[in-house]
């Protein structure tokens, strides 16, 4: 099942989509696609919801025109991890790690898949990652096995993790001061639950700028696998239902091509991850 | 002014205390004590919610016995700053910054005052910092002045930026690794409006562990004071209504003392930040 969020920033409806693509209203079902949601989001609920939006009885919405927003509701939090990808790691000059870097982007970062990215002023870097983001349906808490992980992912979405490179590695210190400015993490188009997407280990990314492919990898190359990242997480950290997990990139970001244009206003970026849709976003300026 | 929250975990009533200490029900003035309260609490308003506290005309609640929440509700992020104390960042064997260091904490770290802090599994090394915590009033985005910067903070409150050394140092980069456990950020017990702080860079940090003083400095002390921490942090982020930045930790944490024992479940910490009021935890096992 695919859901997805629509309409003006802030004021968004919460929507799921019809296998022929036909988007429905399911404002008269639940306030917003939010942790509470999610949490009551189990297998029946699921089935049910999908059956109702295949027999077409719930009130269609014409997505011509509309904009989508991110496909939850602002996040309690949203946790990074770094150099997920032997790839993007080489890339980027680091050592493979040995258990999973683990930054965190502020939750207003979170906009829709197509909204303007704004770069910030007295950026110098602004670069672009392709990522496969999991959404959390349950709290989880030490979990210890993959099956345990499995239990509490609610599904999957398309995530850009825009960070600003000198913000990120030469301005003293932590990763955070290159992950947080506005408009840095685009999200959706689509929610799509764990049981559609099947395996989250064998989805294409990809990402352009302008037209020209830039990134093309496989969430088959991760490190730390998302199952295994979920678990890991837990250990550290309350993981609760609406939460977002971003799971690192491939290789072929700006900072892995000496030469190479950083993001300038009016660049398009489009990616894509699986079948999870695509987005699109133009560059601004804040 | 002073506002508190009070009752159990997560069904907390938003109260102010008066001239003498007594505690008065904000009920029927707001929902919670929380970004949409906290922006519409102006100068003016201030003044009358005060003058409504001292004249006793409010609900009284007998505070004996009652827990006291953190004094804002789940805020939308927290904002960490490293290494503000030239002593701390001496003991911590790290050169003084040029910039401010700045990671997050997840917003679901922060617990009251007194609730018992958790040492999570597998932690070695679990230590206290007493910090002055900011607590945000407006949108904050570019300010350019420590005068705009003024005009966003609400308040101030006492926080413990309790932090697993062996997480933040030893397992693979990223000090939030180390700074995001459940119950890592007691907060409280009152948030005391700016007003009424005067001047946050002469406010005395005190933190004891089962009775002895460990830690004895002052915010006159900070390399980044707190208004140009907030300017700073407003060109790398969007800090918002409800917001909390944790300021640093002045010298006299466990890390800085070899040989000294780090925390253990059965010990009691104690702090206070000038008179924001004082802290008890009891340190658990998770």
């Amino acid at each position: 099942m695919k859901l997805l969020r629509v309409g003006p920033a802030g004021a968004e409806r919460p929507a799921v989509l019809g296998p022929d693509g036909t988007a429905y209203d399911l404002s008269g079902r639940t306030r917003d696609i939010d942790g509470a949601f999610l949490a009551g989001l189990d297998r029946a609920a699921t089935a049910a919801l999908a059956a109702e939006a295949a027999s077409g009885a719930l009130p269609r919405i014409d997505l011509d025109g509309l904009r989508i927003g991110a496909p939850v509701a602002r996040p309690g939090k949203v946790v990074g991890i770094g150099l997920n990808y032997r790839d993007h790691a080489a890339e980027a000059g680091a050592a493979i790690p040995a258990e999973p870097v683990v930054f965190l982007k502020p939750s207003n970062t979170v906009v829709g898949p197509n909204d303007t990215v704004l770069i910030p002023r007295g950026a110098e870097k602004t670069d672009y990652e392709a990522e496969l983001a999991v959404v959390i349906g349950r709290t989880a808490r030490y979990l210890e096995s993959d099956a345990e992980a499995a239990a509490v992912v609610a599904g999957y979405t398309t995530a850009n993790d825009v960070t600003e490179r000198a913000f990120q590695h030469e301005r003293g210190g932590q990763w955070d001061k290159g992950k947080s400015a506005e408009t840095f993490t685009p999200l959706g188009p689509w929610l799509v639950t764990a049981d559609e997407v099947g395996d989250p280990q064998r989805l294409p990314l990809r990402l352009w700028v302008n037209g020209a492919l830039r990134q093309d990898g496989s969430t088959a190359d991760m490190i730390f696998p998302v199952l295994e990242t979920v678990r890991y997480l837990s250990r550290f950290m309350v993981l609760e239902p609406g939460d977002v997990v971003v799971t690192g990139t491939p290789a072929g970001v700006t900072l892995g091509h000496p030469g190479a244009s950083f993001l300038r206003p009016g660049d398009i970026v489009e990616l894509e991850v699986g079948d999870l849709g695509r987005q699109r976003q133009l560059l601004g300026s804040a």
